[in-house]
C-alpha cells in the first residue's frame, strides 16, 4: 500500500501553475501585489489541476500517540494528559476546536496509539482508532516500535486521508502526544545531520534542566538506534512515534490524492520530513502553515524548502497553525477566481 | 466634534485585560502556548469591556483620494486609475472585495477626493460622499490642502465610524489612490524624524529612476512645506491626503466607541500616524494588520510600538491586509470564549 501510494505522487502541474500565473499577472492591482498570497494561489492550481481550485472541505486530522520516553521526564506534563486531552477534542473543549470552528473545518481525531484506553470513543464513532500499541517504547533505551509497527502506522494514515479524501478538499494535520517534541527532535537532528543541542527546543515549556536532559536523551536515542538517515522507515521505527508516522501518512495520501495538506507545527514538520524522505514530490502538496516558537521548526523548513505561512509564537499542535492558516488558503483561491482582470474591469495599466 | 471625539477616546481597560489574562491562564494547553492570539484576545477584551468581545459584524472601510502630486510622475499608474478602481470595488472585482468577502466582511467604499466624477454611483448609494475636493494640490509646491479641509476630512472620517458603529464590531482600514505612498512617506519622514532615504520604497513598483524622484519629491514637499511634527493638522494639510485624513478620523472614531481597528498598510498606517499624534490612546484600539513590502512600513509600525500580525509580501492596500487578518481576530475571541479550562475539561496540570 505504501509504495502504491508513493508510485501515485506526481509533483505539481507546471502546466496549471503557469495558467494561474498568466490570470494572476493580469489582475486589477500592481504586479503580483498580494505576494505570498498569489504564490499559493499558483501552488492550489498546480495540485489541484484547476483554475478553480476546490477548498471548501476542510478537516484537519488530530493523530494522538503516547511515548515510552515520557518515562525519561522529558515533558512537564503527566501521560494521562493525552487521553485526557483526545477526551477534551470529542468535547469540542479545545484549541483546536476552536480554531477549527473558526475555519469551517472539521476536527478528526485518530487514536494512534494512546496509553490510555479510549475504547468507549472509538465504539461511539467520536475517534477514528488505529492504534498499533498503547505508547512506544522508550526510544532513549532501544528502537521506539518495530519496522513492521511503522509500517502499519503509515498505512494507517494514508488509509484515513484516503477515507476522508471522498469529502474533504484540504487537509491540516494536527497532533497529541506528551513528550513527542523528543522524538521528533531525534528524527529532525537524523534526517538533517544539525547538532542535537541546535534544534532541541522547550516543548511545553521546560526549563534548563529539563533541557539539557532532553538533549541527553535524544543523543542516547541517536546512539542506541543508529537509526539510517536516508532510510525513512528505519527513522521512524527507531526514534519517531505511532502519532508522527500516521501523519506522514496522511500527507502522502493526501499528495497521492493530489490535495493539499497544511502542515502545523514541530511534530507535524518531523512527520513532513518523514514523507519527504520517502517520497520527496509529496512536498509539492505541503503548504507550511505557520513557524512556532519551538526552535527546530526553522530547521525543518530549511530542509523542506517550505517558508511558512504564519509566525505567531504558537507552541500547541493540535492542528491549530493548520486550522488559522486555512483561511489564507480560501483567501488564495479567492483571488484566484474572484478578482477581476484589468481588461474585464476596464481599468488602466501601468504606464 | 475632533475635539469631542479625542475627549471620549479612553485606553484600554486594564481590569479586562486582566480578567481575560486569567481565564488564559487556565486554558487546556501549555501556558500561552497560542502566543499572539492570546495577546490579541487580551486587547479584545480590553478594548470592548467584555470577555466575549463582539467580533461578528466587520467592515473594510475603503477610502479613495487623489493626489496633486501623481503631477510629478511618481506613480507607474495614471490618476484616473483611482476612479477607475472606485468603480471596480463596486462591481465587486477588486482585491479587497475577494478578501472581504473570505472575512464575512462588508466594503464601504468613500470617496474622499478622487479626481474623477463619480456622482453617479453616490447617488445610487454605492459608495458613501465625503469629498473635500477633487484632489489634493501638488504637495511638492506647497501644502496639499488647507488645515480647515484637513480637519473637514478628518472629521468626515469620524462620522463614517459614528454611522457604521450603530451596526459594525470590527473596522478594517483600506485606502484607494494613484500616488498616495509619497504623502503618506512624507508623513512618516516627518512625523519619526527618519531620514527620506531610509523610508521611501517603490509603492507599485516604480524603478531606481522614479525612486531617486520620489525621494526628492518628498524632500521638496518637507523643505517648502515644513510641517509641524507636533501638529497633527499641520502634518496633514500640508504633506498628507483627504483619503489618510479620513482613515486617520475613522481610527478615532473607532476608538471613541471602543471598537477594534484593523489597520492595513502603509497609507493606512500613516493615517494611524496622524490619528496617533492626534490622540495617542487611540493607539490602543489599533490592531497592526500586517507588514508590507513598502520599506517605510516597520518603521511606522516601530514608531507606533506595534507588531503586525501578518507578513505575507502584500503592498496593495485597499484594506486587503486588514481583511486577511480579521480571521485572526475571530480566532482570538474563539480562543477566549470557546476553549476550556484544565478545571472544566478535567485535565492534568503541569507537574
Amino acid at each position: 500500500m505504501l509504495s502504491e501510494t508513493i508510485s501515485t505522487i506526481e509533483p505539481q502541474s507546471a502546466e496549471w501553475r503557469d495558467k494561474a500565473r498568466r490570470r494572476l499577472d493580469q489582475l486589477t492591482m500592481p504586479h503580483w501585489a498580494l505576494g505570498r498570497l498569489m504564490d499559493l494561489a499558483m501552488d492550489l492550481a498546480g495540485m489541484t489541476r484547476s483554475m478553480r481550485p476546490p477548498v471548501a472541505r476542510k478537516a484537519v486530522v488530530t493523530m494522538a500517540g503516547d511515548h515510552g520516553v515520557a518515562a525519561e521526564g522529558v515533558s512537564k506534563y503527566p501521560q494521562e494528559v493525552t487521553g485526557q486531552m483526545v477526551r477534551n477534542f470529542v468535547a469540542g473543549g479545545a484549541g483546536i476546536n476552536a480554531l477549527a470552528r473558526c475555519a469551517g473545518a472539521e476536527v478528526v481525531v485518530v487514536d494512534m496509539g494512546v496509553a490510555a484506553d479510549l475504547g468507549d470513543l472509538a465504539a461511539a464513532g467520536k475517534i477514528v482508532s488505529r492504534r498499533v500499541a498503547g505508547g512506544t517504547a522508550n526510544l532513549a533505551a532501544g528502537p521506539a516500535m518495530s519496522r513492521e509497527q511503522a509500517l502499519q502506522a503509515v498505512e494507517a494514515g494514508i488509509g484515513v486521508a484516503r477515507e476522508l479524501g471522498e469529502r474533504v478538499d484540504v487537509f491540516g494535520t494536527g497532533d497529541m502526544g506528551i513528550a513527542n517534541t523528543t522524538p521528533s527532535t531525534a528524527i529532525l537532528a537524523c534526517v538533517s545531520g544539525s547538532a542535537i543541542e541546535d534544534v532541541t527546543g522547550r516543548g511545553t515549556g521546560i526549563d534548563d534542566a529539563q533541557l539539557a536532559l532532553k538533549i541527553d536523551v535524544v543523543a542516547r536515542a541517536l546512539a542506541v538506534n543508529r537509526p539510517d538517515p536516508a532510510d525513512a522507515l528505519d527513522v521512524l521505527s527507531k526514534v519517531g512515534g505511532f502519532e508522527i508516522a500516521g501523519l506522514a501518512g496522511l500527507i502522502l495520501g493526501a499528495a497521492a490524492r493530489k490535495k493539499p495538506v497544511l502542515v502545523d507545527g514541530f511534530i507535524s514538520t518531523a512527520a513532513a520530513l518523514i514523507a519527504h524522505l520517502l517520497c520527496p514530490a509529496c512536498g509539492d502538496y505541503m503548504i507550511a502553515a505557520h513557524r512556532s516558537v519551538e526552535l527546530g521548526h526553522r530547521f525543518m523548513h530549511k530542509h523542506l524548502g517550505k517558508l511558512p505561512l504564519l509566525d505567531l509564537n504558537l507552541r500547541l499542535g493540535e492542528g491549530t497553525g493548520a486550522a488559522l492558516a486555512m483561511h489564507l488558503v480560501d483567501a488564495a483561491a479567492a483571488v484566484l477566481t474572484e478578482v477581476a482582470t484589468f481588461e474585464e474591469a476596464a481599468v488602466s495599466k501601468a504606464e
